[in-house]
């Protein structure tokens, strides 16, 4: 079954609501293997609305609306379904006496019922989507041909409920839905979109089912294996040799599958390792450590960190030698190296993490530019690995880049 | 000028990705006047988005995309607007150079720049849109009736800079946009929503031009004053006695205006007292001083902070007592007393802060649940405020409003 969406909203076209209704709808159509080739925002205008799902209707086999189905004058959705499928409406009993059981309940007078009495039509011939979160019905409607439109409202939790609980079991009914989508995902850092593409673009121009789709944000990548199947494990089965043949290509990369963030696999590495971490953060100013909190039971290998933005901070707390901040500067490699063994030492840790650069604006020179960073790892052993960066971008994107980049030197560097 | 937009990405469809380019760029194209009539998504597939693109020229001036114009094989837009368009594509020397320029910056291999190089092609006659957050560029391009494809890449900090810098810009000249609208915004902490609306609320309902609207984000409320007027100092005359009024009700939750920050607010009333700010931090992890070392010019005042996870580093480095650990506990008003006084006295700072509680999901218990968060402000003259909240929701919601309350409490706290 091939479907198109389309949210009804002039708030939406002023861009002062963000549509989360699309992606969800979306998202539970793929659950079952439903095709959604197009989705639309159009506003309050009955015209406007009908054309859109007119045009839908001539690509697809339905569309499938949200919003726009309220008591006041700017809600349109049901008198340009009628227009666009030529038909009628008709008043449908069972929800007036939905409406009037609420108001009751609700204690509001029976005249209220007139303002919304609007809502209780819907299309001649309709499939009447009852209401699980509230009074207002939805419906499905069809044309000559059989296409239908299916309208819902706005709302997000009355759009679920009626989502799920309604117009779902319907169109697997109705369009024997029996396969659905499942994705698993594959997550990579340090590797870059492109090499990635050099890697694995032989498989993704091939592959049909399971598909593969790569989804870059800054420093980690993602690689999306959707598998259409009938069920959980007809999924696996597809999706199993393929994700191994991935995973194999990009070694070294991987950090996770799935829910799994790059903060998570360093906590793992520590666990597995029955290693303990203390960082040292000057230009990141506490990112690199909300990112080690930020999974549950992090205390298990996180002990503590000084954010040294101050060189006296530098000195006393980390004692980083007043030697090295004069001769090399407080953004050097000496100085991570320093940093990272001080906070080590300091925290008793087995593992010492630091960071020092230029966030900017400010502070930037011809050798050393705003968004220079030095990262040092020091190891158990005594060993210490240093790395240095230049990001791009203002003071946000160099700290939040940094500490992403961080996460990553850190899980590469404990596996050394 | 009527434009259309439209989001490409197949996985925009599956549900994967919340589209939020869609409702920014129709908020900044609100801004300047322009009519945004519908808005459309559609998958990495070049005949559909050429044909989305042709259908939405029939309607309007031009149609505005974001997202695949990416250097993967599944990054469609370009050449879909060359088939929409009728035109073929070309290099664009200036964009080479850029991309050799990155990948030089990035110490990679110059070779990567063949994976990338089809980034750098745009359709003849485009009016090409540089990217100031990344190499590759947007583009303007037209059909023989003056109509016009512009293209952006979906990465949102990539599109925002290209949209307000480049095409923004080129459109106002072009379309002789003159009324815009102008928003202005008064910052307020500390005070909810049904009270703001009690005070202002009369405004609310009978102002026009310019309108008033309140949005809520959890500790932090915004209330938008927005004017439409020809020009700025036409729409500043509107809304600097609006803005008088309701900063006059507002008084003493107002932070700041427009883009300040509240931890912008923070370090203006630091600087204001020439006085210098340690933290630190147990449940938090670091997001206090992240949230302090955001600003430009932070180290004025920021001078570092601990983050003592473990209670072996609230004793050893912020000097707690452990009599105050063992009779009280890591999340007491007594530890959060003694964690910003210690911190105070180690960093040799006027102001001293802290913050002890439990982010969960493990660690509470029936007089301690999760959620529970005291903080501490050690003030120059030897003062120390306490205060403890019970944030609800999971362990990243726990962090974030606590941190968020942090600066809101060190805001007020140093007005005492």
């Amino acid at each position: 079954m091939d479907v198109e969406l389309l949210a009804i909203g002039t708030e939406l076209l002023l861009g002062q609501l963000v549509d989360t209704n699309t992606p969800y709808v979306a998202a539970r159509l793929a659950d079952v293997g439903a095709n959604v080739f197009a989705a639309h925002t159009v506003g309050d205008n009955k015209a406007r609305i009908a054309a859109a799902m007119r045009a839908a209707l001539e690509r697809a086999d339905g569309v499938i609306t949200t919003g726009g189905l309220g008591p006041t004058v700017d809600d349109m959705t049901r008198d340009a379904a009628c227009e666009a499928l030529g038909l009628e409406s008709v008043l449908h009993q069972p929800s007036v006496d939905a409406m009037k059981a609420m108001l009751a309940s609700m204690g509001r007078p029976e005249r209220d019922l007139e303002n919304n009495l609007g809502q209780a039509y819907t299309p001649v011939g309709s499939y009447v989507l009852e209401n699980p979160n509230g009074s207002a019905p939805g419906f499905v409607a069809f044309d000559a041909r059989g296409k239908f439109v299916a309208s819902m409202p706005g709302v997000p939790s009355e759009m679920k409920a009626m989502l799920a609980e309604r117009l779902i079991p319907y169109l697997r009914e109705r369009y024997d839905l029996r396969e659905r989508i499942t994705t698993a995902v594959i997550h990579t850092i340090g590797i870059a979109e492109a090499e990635i593409d050099r890697r694995i673009g032989d498989l993704f121009a091939t592959l049909e089912n399971p598909k593969i789709a790569v989804l870059a944000h800054g420093y980690t990548c993602d690689v999306k294996v959707m598998a259409k199947a009938g069920s959980a494990a007809g999924a696996e089965a597809l999706i199993a040799p393929v994700r191994a043949e991935l995973e194999g290509r990009l070694e070294g990369y991987v950090y996770g599958r799935d829910a799994e963030t790059i903060e998570g696999a360093v906590q793992r590495e520590l666990l597995r390792r029955g290693q303990t971490i203390a960082v040292a953060e000057s230009c990141t100013g506490g990112r690199v450590a909300s990112g080690l909190t930020a999974a549950p039971g992090s205390s298990a290998v996180f002990v503590g960190a000084v954010v040294a933005y101050d060189n006296a901070v530098k000195r006393v707390e980390l004692d980083v030698p007043p030697a090295v901040l004069t001769e090399h500067g407080a953004v050097s490699e000496e100085t991570a190296r320093a940093m990272a063994a001080g906070v080590r030492a300091r925290l008793k840790t087995d593992v010492g993490f630091a960071t020092t650069g230029i966030a900017g604006p400010g502070g930037g020179s011809e050798q050393k530019p705003v968004g220079l960073v030095w990262f040092a790892l020091a190891l158990p052993d005594g060993r210490s690995v240093a790395q240095k960066m230049n990001f791009r971008g203002d003071r946000n994107a160099v700290q939040t880049r940094a500490s992403i980049y961080a996460l990553g030197m850190l899980w590469k560097g404990l596996r050394l």
